[in-house]
């Protein structure tokens, strides 16, 4: 069997997010269905990691096992064919057997997309979350540092999640406008259910001047999700990029 | 009774066109429908160019009369509040009785988006039309040169359409790259049904090397629609501007 390697980009406004499940359709069942026909016979696809309703991705990834003999550079084409047009595979390869796509992962990288603006913009409304009020970015920018390193992440984990323990490490944070758009990006080693969503929520707090740079530190070494702010609408949340 | 002109920003994904029509949802009735429980009573509106069904919009105008005396500098917050969020007023004032959103309009900036790359953006797939295929866009440039003036323009102008004369004057055109996304734009006097569409469509084939600029020209002088190619896709295409 060989053991095929998927990169998907993929816009989650119209999935119960990635994983399969038995009353909404999910992004994994689709794949699965659709994927079926590309390589002959049905399989389970492995995740990188699982995406919430509403949340999209660049380079979500996923592995799979195969008897199908298609050469890996006609797979992405193969798949465009039998996939929606909010679903696309952008990169395919084959890898060692031993590769799993969640338990191989190094590290990954979300990024969260806002939109800094009175009048909302019609094309980004399920793609950015858009805030009227003015933002002090450097204020946030300050308060991203805070995270950086080993930390307990307790204030910020949602429940639901499947981990056992609440520490994670972030190697990096950025926090930059792009064009109109300000982005927070997120490199960590792993991250807990809705960490990001609850990290940019409160975040946003201190960009409108509610939460001091000392009150963030004082959440997050607090470890009570309940101190910290609201979660982030999921439509504004990127998987970008999976590391191994 | 007050005459209010509204700029409209729209995804047109989701709508059948701008016109009210009786089996299908145009954008003209959402608003008419919905902005009623702004201004209290039902009015009819007038637009400066209908849009087809897929088309976007930065920037429509319609106008309307009424007796409501809400402040100008409320509508576009209370309009948020009733409209869908694939339609935003961006702009709302009060003007002359004698305006008309569409017999006022002296002239339109019409956009065309283009992404090309092999692999599609699944965030894209509604807003800007893919083209796997390399473009030559200095051939396309100069092509585009050649519509600006004043010319009959039958051989990009659909059947349906309600002008008389297919004259028009285009007075500047555009061809630029936008990060990966090529912009072709056009300011004219006024557009024939589908004519950007169908402009677009056989600059694409000057772009792919399938017609010359000479070509080009000699489609455009011989008035004849079956000579030009294809009608670029709906979802490219939006109103930019209309200027008064």
């Amino acid at each position: 069997m060989r053991n095929i390697k998927l990169t998907l980009a993929y816009d989650g406004t119209g999935y119960h997010g990635f994983q399969r499940q038995t009353n909404a359709i999910g992004i994994q069942q689709v794949l699965e269905d659709k994927l079926a026909k590309v390589f002959g016979h049905t399989f389970r696809i492995h995740m990188a990691g699982r995406t919430d309703a509403g949340v999209h991705a660049y380079g979500q990834v996923v592995n799979f096992k195969t008897s199908c003999t298609i050469p890996v550079d006609r797979i992405v084409i193969a798949s465009r064919k039998v996939l929606p047009y909010d679903i696309v595979v952008t990169h395919a390869e084959e890898v060692p057997d031993s590769f799993d796509a969640q338990f191989s992962a190094k590290s990954k990288i979300y990024v969260y997309k806002i939109y800094q603006h009175t009048v909302p913009n019609p094309f980004w409304r399920n793609m950015i979350w858009t805030i009227p009020q003015t933002l002090d970015i450097s204020a946030m920018e300050n308060a991203m540092q805070i995270i950086v390193g080993t930390h307990d992440f307790s204030a910020f984990r949602a429940s639901g999640g499947s981990s056992v323990s609440p520490v994670r490490t972030i190697m990096e944070v950025g926090c930059q406008l792009q064009g109109k758009i300000l982005e927070l990006s997120f490199w960590g080693n792993g991250f807990l259910y809705h960490m990001v969503r609850n990290l940019t929520g409160t975040l946003v707090n201190v960009g409108l001047g509610r939460t001091t740079n000392d009150g963030f530190k004082t959440i997050l070494e607090g470890r009570d999700r309940k101190k910290a702010g609201a979660t982030a609408p999921a439509h504004g949340l990127y998987l970008k990029e999976v590391l191994y």
